[in-house]
C-alpha cells in the first residue's frame, strides 16, 4: 500500500538491516540483498521459467540471510490495489503459467517480513526518485526500452497507480512517413512498444538493434516513436525528469535524437528552462545504471519495512 | 500549496463560512460565493477583459461579502510553483496583457484571506473528484473541449503539477485517414486541440459545431482524436473515472462515438471490468454539469482555509 514516507526517511538508515530485493523481468529474475542507503551487498540472476520453479529458487536465495523485509519490482500487469483478494497476484499476462500467479503469497509461505510490491516500471521510477537521476525530485518518468517499453510513474512524491498503474507502453503513436513496418504488438500493432521495442527494430530491419550502425535511419525511426511518447508524457504528467532506460538506450546515439524530437514537438509551448537550454539534464540515463529496476525494489522493500515499523510504534502508542 | 487534507475533510462543514470561487477563463469569468458543503449561493458572470479591470470587477464582487477565502481556476499556463517568485502569477499566454500578470497579488491587495489557486482545468478535475462523477475516487482525468482543450489531472488524491502542470490538450495524434485539415494550434498545428477543439470544427466545417447534425461525418472525426487522447491517457496515468466536458461535448451523440473508440483502441488490453462492460459509467459527463469549474474553484477555496486553520492549531500548540 502506497504511503506517505518521505523520500528523506530512505537513505538514512545505516547498513543495517539487510532488505531483500527482487527485479522480476519476464525474461529474468534478479535478486539480491542491500541496505537503506541504497547499496546491493550480493546479487544472483536465473531465467524466468515457471512461477512455483522460479519463486522456489528466489526465496532460497533469501533463505539463511536475515531479510528483514523484501521489495519486488514485477513485469505485469500485477494487482497493486489495496485490500483486493488478489493483491499480490499477476494478473493477465499471456507468460504461460503466470497469468493468476500469487506472486507474494509465495513469498510470504516462506518470510514473515513487510513486502513492498509494484511494477517493475515503477520500482525502477523509485528507485531513481530516490538514489538516481530524480534523486530530491517529485515527479518523474521511466522508461525501459527493450524487449518491450514500459513506464514507470512518479508523481506528487507517490509510484502511480489508480485503477491498475501506468501501462503508457501501449499508447498510440504517429507513424514515421517513411516507415511501412506493420508493428508488432498483439493487442494493438503500431502502438509504441509494437513500434519501437527490441524486437519491433530487429522484425523491421532483419537485425539485432546493436548491428545497426549509429547513422543507420533506424534510428532517426526510433527516435521519432519515442520522442513523440515523451512529448505526450511531458505534456500530460508534467515531470521534473525524463529518464530512459532498458536494452535499446544502450545505443548512446539515441537519446540525443530523441531530445531533439522532443524539443521539435513541443515548438516552445511548456515554457520551463528544463524544456531549453536545460533540455540535456531533463531526459537523461538512469542514474543508477542498469540497477534501477533492483534498487528500486530495494527502496520498495526498505519503506515497506518503515511502513511496518511506524505502524507498530502506532499501535504501541495507543 | 498541494497539502494533504482528504476529501473527507471537505463537505462535513455546514453552510458557513462563505468561500469565494473565481472560475477565470480566457473568454469570460465567473465569480461565485458558496459553502463548504459545495452550495454555491451566488454568482455572477462577464467578459475577460484587460488583467487589472477584470480582477476589480471579481474583487468588487466579493467586497461586503465577507468571504472568508478564495479558491480560483484559472486559464494558464500558470505558476504554481510553492515559493517561487511569481506565484499567483499567469505566465507564458498569448492572450494581451495577461502574460506575467500578478493574479493573485491584485486579490490579495484587496482580502487578507487565505487562498486557492490551480489550474481551471485542474480545478474542474477536483471539483468533480470532491462532489461529482469521480466522488470518493482518488485518480481521474477532467476534458475540457472547447475554445480549446484542456485536461486537469487528480492523482492519488492530488492534483497533479509536476515542473509546471499538465498540458495534455497539446498531445500530439494521429490523423484521421479522411481529414485533410492541416489544425490550427500556433504552436503545434495538429495537436489535439489544433484538431479537436470547437474552433477547429469551425474552421474544418465551415459552421459552429453545434450546427453539424448528429450524422455529419465531422463527429466520426471528431471522436477519432479525442478516443486516441482518452485512450492515451488511460495508458499513462490509470484514472479510475474519465470525465468529458466542455461547449463541444454538449453535443450529446458525441460521448458514445467516444467510448467505442476507446475500447476499439484499447482492444481489452488493460483488464479491468471498468474498461469492458462498465465502459459507460468510465467515461461519462461531468456530474456537477457545467459547474465543475466554479465548484472546483470553490473546493480549492475550502481546502485553503481547512488548511489555513490546521496551520494556525499548529502553531498555536507549539
Amino acid at each position: 500500500m502506497q504511503d506517505d514516507l518521505s523520500r528523506t526517511d530512505l537513505g538514512k538508515g545505516g547498513r543495517t538491516p539487510t532488505i531483500g530485493a527482487i527485479e522480476a523481468g519476464g525474461t529474468k529474475f534478479v535478486c539480491g540483498i542491500g541496505y537503506a542507503d541504497g547499496t546491493i551487498v550480493d546479487r544472483i540472476s536465473f531465467p524466468t521459467g515457471a512461477p512455483e520453479t522460479t519463486l522456489r529458487r528466489a526465496a532460497d536465495y533469501f533463505a539463511d540471510r536475515n531479510v528483514q523485509a523484501i521489495g519486488v519490482g514485477s513485469f505485469g500487469p500485477i494487482d497493486l490495489r489495496p485490500g483486493s483478494e488478489t493483491y499480490g497476484f499477476v494478473t493477465t499476462t499471456p507468460k504461460p503459467g503466470w497469468s493468476g500467479f500469487d506472486f507474494l503469497g509465495a513469498l510470504r509461505r516462506r518470510f514473515d517480513v513487510p513486502y513492498g510490491w509494484d511494477t517493475d516500471v515503477n520500482a525502477a521510477a523509485y528507485g531513481e526518485a530516490i538514489w538516481g537521476a530524480a534523486a530530491g525530485l517529485d515527479d518523474c518518468v521511466y522508461y525501459t526500452i527493450g524487449t518491450g517499453v514500459g513506464i514507470g510513474v512518479y508523481a506528487g512524491g507517490r509510484l502511480l497507480h489508480g485503477l491498475l498503474h501506468p501501462e503508457g507502453g501501449h499508447m498510440p503513436v504517429r507513424r514515421h512517413p517513411g516507415d511501412g513496418f506493420a508493428g508488432r504488438c498483439p493487442y494493438h500493432g503500431d502502438c509504441l512498444e509494437g513500434m519501437a521495442s527490441g524486437p519491433a527494430i530487429e522484425d523491421r530491419w532483419g537485425v539485432k538493434a546493436h548491428e545497426l550502425a549509429p547513422d543507420h535511419p533506424a534510428w532517426e525511426i526510433e527516435a521519432h516513436y519515442l520522442a513523440q511518447s515523451v512529448a505526450t508524457a511531458i505534456l500530460l504528467l508534467s515531470p521534473r525528469k525524463v529518464i530512459l532506460g532498458g536494452g535499446v538506450m544502450q545505443q548512446k546515439h539515441l537519446l540525443p535524437l530523441i531530445r531533439s524530437g522532443v524539443a521539435k514537438l513541443l515548438n516552445g509551448y511548456v515554457a520551463a528552462p528544463e524544456l531549453g537550454a536545460g533540455l540535456d539534464d531533463y531526459i537523461v540515463e538512469p542514474g543508477l545504471g542498469t540497477e534501477s529496476g533492483l534498487k528500486g525494489a530495494l527502496a520498495l522493500g526498505v519503506r515497506a519495512l518503515e511502513s511496518a515499523k511506524k505502524q507498530a510504534a502506532e499501535a504501541g502508542i495507543r
